[in-house]
């Protein structure tokens, strides 16, 4: 991340152009039918991107939303001047295909199906195989919101008849933020010429720069971002490739549910529960002030994230990254810690002694161990 | 540039709110006046949230242009049904006070006012303050893409009354790719409220979200480049701050345009030169191939760029950076050893021998130092 290239220069181009063809190569798809852009920006300029790139005038996509990121796709939608319906479900539960259906069924309007994989409001990973089939099935072009777990999660992008998949650098491939990239069906994408409202999230223009400047971006590049972003994919691909990623990201997820619970800590989600976030309630009967809490765990070298839910009083912790069983174990024993400092371990898991806190969880970590799969790394 | 921070750390933050109050400063405004947003993506990125989130509905902007730039603003407007008037002048030509002036008389429709500062098209650089004048005189908002001018050329951006000025991270304050920043009349910005066309590049909304969270960006940021810049801003100031660089880059400049001079290479522009890049013809009766002279050059150290004018032969040599005088000599000194190489010495300049061609630059060089004002920093 340290070298400066420019960003047309054929060294830093053959670099770009490496990038997408392993993008392509990780979502599962032919490189005669989908193609890869890479886009300036975050994750939401990316799928923004897709939105008012892809949805021309005269169209209308739906929405299928249960959390604040398929909100924010209605806020993209509305800024913008693209049509759409919005399906919503509440936070804790996934769209339904079968709604999806009844949907399109009654509103022969609707050209594209929209919906987020995995929604980090929640933790919850939503059903976007079985809607892909409905959308496919009716024709529709379907992209799916997969920032946060592309690449940490099995998705076949084309079996599953994903138009467009957008996700970011700096999540399950581990690289920095600073861009985003899309997973496109080539056709579709083709089909989408001349449709962009904004000449710099321009889908098609974007595409075709790279495809005819061979890996040259039409606009300055993140170029330090991007080699990160090129170290981070050969060492996914050193250390195992997807299976061994999805593998250790569900296990030390297993792992954290299950320590954490043993503390008092109860998940949000009773189902759909996805292996990258995960939304907690405190335990009842405690009173957790989110600011000292955080304090605490960062000065012992971890960031945890607040809640996103607005009728109730939860936190998050999320294992996307370079973490193994020992940050999983260290991370839920400064909860016990913290909470003995505070008075808050006897009344979340009945005992005010620490060690025995401990022994407790250790004992649940045990029993997820032994059921880790062959081929997944627990230490770092 | 290697230290992971969370995007809305309290430590993370801290440095986005001291990257805006400096850049505040360096803009020479006063900050109960003007404020600075930061912006994801490549400074087209940050002219495109200021086109299409100031100039709302029932407004229209009047793009005075000559280069890629410029143009690059009717394009950004057009995607985004920004209403526009081009005033377009050639590419070695400025864009004239008196012309605004004549064209606002004439279509009171106009409300906005955009230019460009350094046009990298072809290294020229625009008379901004000229027109800010009339725009101001005749009430309108007056936006300036100074990407590849602010921190390296002095613009007092409220006396001269710029409304909203553009630049990037990698430009002249020497940071790395990533973001944009836009500095800002807090009292125009507001106004703006409601109208962008783009949830990513809503300028207003982005404001709103560094003040209200203290220095949080709404969307992930490039954090990695953002602690870059920092450290770039810092080095800036101890270096001396604007006055040491925009002396160092026109010194840089003029050595080099003479050097280069004495090898037979005039510069495209007659008049309005810029200090920041120099667009070169090739010496009359020589036949240069772009790419073999870009590998020589590239092998020995430095990047140059190719020209960006249609009509014309030409090539650019950029000075922006952490560049001295004797950066200037020795890319001088290559051009002349490629050229004896490549038997181009003699039809340029009248010599094949290389020793007296570099002695010609360093006569010619020696002149030009002898003019270097008081403080600037020759050697790094």
């Amino acid at each position: 991340m340290l070298f400066d290239h420019c960003t047309w220069d054929d060294d830093y181009k053959a670099i770009t152009q490496d990038i997408r063809r392993r993008l392509v190569k990780l979502a599962q798809c032919s490189p005669s039918t989908y193609t890869a852009v890479l886009m300036q920006g975050s994750g939401t300029f990316g799928v923004e991107s897709v939105l008012t790139s892809v949805v021309g005038p005269g169209e209308k996509v739906l929405l299928c939303t249960n959390g604040a990121y398929g909100d924010r796709q209605v806020e993209i939608c509305r800024h913008a001047g693209v049509a759409w319906r919005q399906y919503a479900e509440p936070y804790d539960t996934i769209p339904s295909a079968a709604k999806v259906e009844a949907i399109l069924d009654e509103d022969p309007s609707i050209t594209h199906v929209s919906m987020i994989h995995s929604e980090t409001t929640s933790g919850l990973l939503n059903d976007i195989e079985a809607v892909a089939r409905v959308a496919k099935a009716h024709g529709k072009t379907f992209m799916v919101d997969a920032m946060s777990s592309f690449g940490g999660v099995d998705i076949p992008v084309e079996d599953w008849g994903i138009d467009f998949l957008v996700s970011s650098a700096n999540k399950c491939i581990q690289g920095v933020p600073g861009f985003s990239f899309i997973i496109a069906n080539t056709a579709a994408l083709k089909a989408s010429k001349g449709k962009a409202r904004s000449l710099s999230l321009d889908l098609y223009d974007q595409w075709r720069g790279l495809e005819d400047g061979d890996g040259k971006w039409r606009y300055t590049s993140p170029t330090h971002v991007v080699l990160a972003f090129h170290k981070a994919l050969e060492e996914m691909e050193a250390q195992g490739g997807l299976a061994a990623r999805s593998g250790r990201y569900a296990l030390n997820n297993r792992l954290l549910i299950a320590r954490m619970g043993t503390l008092g800590f109860s998940t949000f989600l009773k189902d759909h529960q996805g292996p990258i976030i995960t939304t907690f309630l405190y335990p009842d009967g405690t009173d957790f002030d989110f600011a000292d809490l955080y304090a605490f765990i960062k000065e012992r070298g971890y960031a945890i994230y607040p809640g996103k839910l607005t009728d109730e009083e939860t936190f998050r912790l999320g294992n996307i990254g370079e973490i193994y069983v020992d940050d999983i174990v260290r991370v839920t024993e400064l909860f016990a810690l913290y909470m003995a400092e505070r008075g808050l371990l006897e009344p979340a898991c009945g005992t005010a002694d620490v060690a025995e806190a401990i022994r407790r969880m250790d004992e649940a970590g045990t029993a997820v161990l032994a059921g880790a799969p062959a081929g997944v790394r627990l230490h770092a």
